[in-house]
């Protein structure tokens, strides 16, 4: 059974020319982590993009239909996100479609919509240490894993992160700094699974990091839907209506 | 130190001239539900109301500000709840204000913000037996709370009940007709923390229970705020920054 | 790839003549409980068996090392199992062994050492019905299985049961006597994942009943280990010990 | 109404005649911690202590019938607590009373008892700086706590630590080598209620510092039990039980 993975991405960083990005996302971030879910998952994922510049950002309702797990990195245009797109994101999530939220992504319509907190935190770019710790060894989006994932340079993200209580929590990031970041967070919202995984960022080149990689395809599988999609609604019911 | 809580009620099945409901809550909900509030809390606490009829619903900045725990209750009036001050309640609660929501406010619009799901459910309304049990006895908000709490007649709420999964899961309940419903369960927002407590109906001298009585005031001193109300945004910090 | 599962019973109810457990479970209860597993997994699992009346009741290093989940059900002979097989599937456990306990295993040695809790509940054997809810509809363990599972004649267990907040709960039931259990459980303990159903007894022909089947198969898989199996232990690192 | 609470330690690092540990101690590790709880609680606690030499170590079931809350301290001797006293802990706080788990008490009897896992951990002692930072800033534990609390010099306590995942996460902390540590995590248990915390050592004055203090004084009144000990049993209930 084939997963269908669908990488989205606003693409603006890397089309403006800056060189830093340029060199290491050349054909858009989305491009990168695609690649990676396609080597690591192989005939088992058919992975498609789309961007914030497709018609209705390449996230219509058939679009949708079709996707099995989302993958959502923005970071300076999240208000250009149509409200009628971000909504449609999170009713498919609540039907049960695995949605992927990466690094800026945290302040994303979907994602806030999804969480019910102000999603802010604590950032500084300084290109220094991050290691992410895995505190949750028997998760299957650990699987493979080394402890911790060294990354070289990124950008700090910090507590007080403001998201619910994870329902897994599975990665924790520190920082040369000296700071700490919920940094690998699973929760369920109706049928569906969110995770949200902070390292990456369009400065570093985190998302060519074969443990980062390793990651996001173990995140794809988990949150892979378990039955078909189907919207929940609240239902009257007789007495006895479960007796068939 | 005395609990600032306020008791918000859309107000309009009390006015209508339903029989029933009248002879429940002959000055509404809110009344009824304020008057147990004062009755186990005395000095400890000052008990306020408001409703969707006053200016601003009652729910101004001001009035917030003034207010460490919201209880709520609304049914049929959810959309004629002000979008601006519906987005109010939720920020004061990320701020530190606790939030008690009552029965049907499962689907009111600041539930609904904070939980980030549909918060859809199963219901039927034939005034059977509920009980409700206690599976955390140790929790704050159990202390004195006999097991099970038993009501005689109330609407039937069943699972799946599509909320977060809870922080603190307190109280569970069954139905005569055989249903199960997570019918008391806890959750942090930001500073502030909110509980979702299901029996009470306008339909049914619910709010009049002494147990349920117990709840609800036990409610109100575990959602009081533990610090100053602030709001979180996400900052920018220098390296070193704690180093005071 | 092969998953390995041994089906663990004390064995004791259905060979002292008692004529309803003969004719539930003629060949024991875990005879019954590995068919259902076959039947529902396939090649996909190799599943064996042992009882009490083993050399090492069937579970010695040896064995547990080639075993990915282990089932356990026992009842009336939780002291005859010698305390070093207890401690010993304790430790598989922690090194990354899959458990699923099932129903009375909840007062067994391994169980009560992995909680930590008394695993006490309330209880009353009068043939009644329990309904299975789903309360987390997304997870791998609720794929397949109705809403509500009906069981026409159980033995009740109810609340308090004095278990650890659950890591997932999935399943609560109701039973006719009105009272409420949280009957589907899962945990994670070093590694390993441990799972406790309650649905099951000698009395009743519970684990004929395909939805029942569903569930521990969907069990079986969940519970299978992420990665090698290896002991944890506190280690003493050097300055930099991770930087490879 | 007062709080009793009984600060243990085992008292052997400090009489061994080691400089630092006497420097820091003289008077013994229980003395420091029930001294920073009696400055802070004031006239609602009544502060005990207890150690390893005492008879029955200090903890003979009268004395613990009369203690709300039990702060553990032990590190080299912990096999020198008897079976039976550590199970006698593990039984008061079934039954309701509070435990306050501190640093090496991770691998105490009563502790490893309640958590049903190995307790192992990464550690190293070069006295690096330890950074505590709050993830749960509405929890009462975390009333009026420094964001990060900063200690200068303290043994490092790094992941994987193998506890049974957290009720409540409420502090994390990083270390001058980039490990983290959950280093305030709470759990229930029966009707009891459980904090483990790590900050503090025999080396380091750690337990003079003021932040810590009020980390262990919240811990004190948050573990405090909400009603009457009582051991939980199973126990059979006739149909309609609660019907009285």
């Amino acid at each position: 059974m084939t997963l269908n993975i669908k990488v989205w991405n606003e693409y603006l960083h890397e089309t403006r020319g800056d060189a830093v990005v340029v060199a290491n996302y050349p054909d858009g971030i989305h491009a990168v982590v695609a690649e990676g879910l396609r080597e690591n998952l192989g005939d088992g994922a058919s992975v498609t993009t789309a961007t914030l510049q497709d018609p209705e950002h390449g996230l219509s309702d058939e679009e949708l239909d079709g996707t099995d797990v989302l993958f959502w990195w923005g970071h300076i245009a999240h208000d250009q996100v149509s409200d009628e797109v971000a909504q449609r994101v999170v009713d498919h999530v609540h039907a049960g479609m695995g949605l992927v939220v990466l690094h800026s992504g945290h302040y994303s319509k979907p994602f806030k919509k999804l969480m019910g907190t102000t999603c802010s935190l604590k950032w500084r770019n300084d290109g220094e240490r991050e290691l992410v710790w895995t505190v949750l060894p028997g998760h299957p989006i650990a699987e493979g894993v080394p402890h911790p994932i060294q990354i070289a340079k990124q950008e700090m993200y910090g507590e007080f992160f403001d998201i619910p209580v994870p329902d897994e929590e599975i990665f924790l990031s520190t920082f040369a700094g000296g700071e700490v970041f919920r940094s690998g967070v699973a929760y369920h919202r109706g049928l569906g699974r969110v995770f949200y995984f902070s390292p990456g960022d369009q400065e570093y080149p985190v998302y060519h990091h074969p443990d980062i990689r390793r990651v996001l395809s173990n995140a794809a599988q988990w949150a892979a839907p378990r039955g078909p999609r189907r919207a929940l609604t609240a239902d009257q019911h007789p007495l006895g209506w479960f007796e068939s």
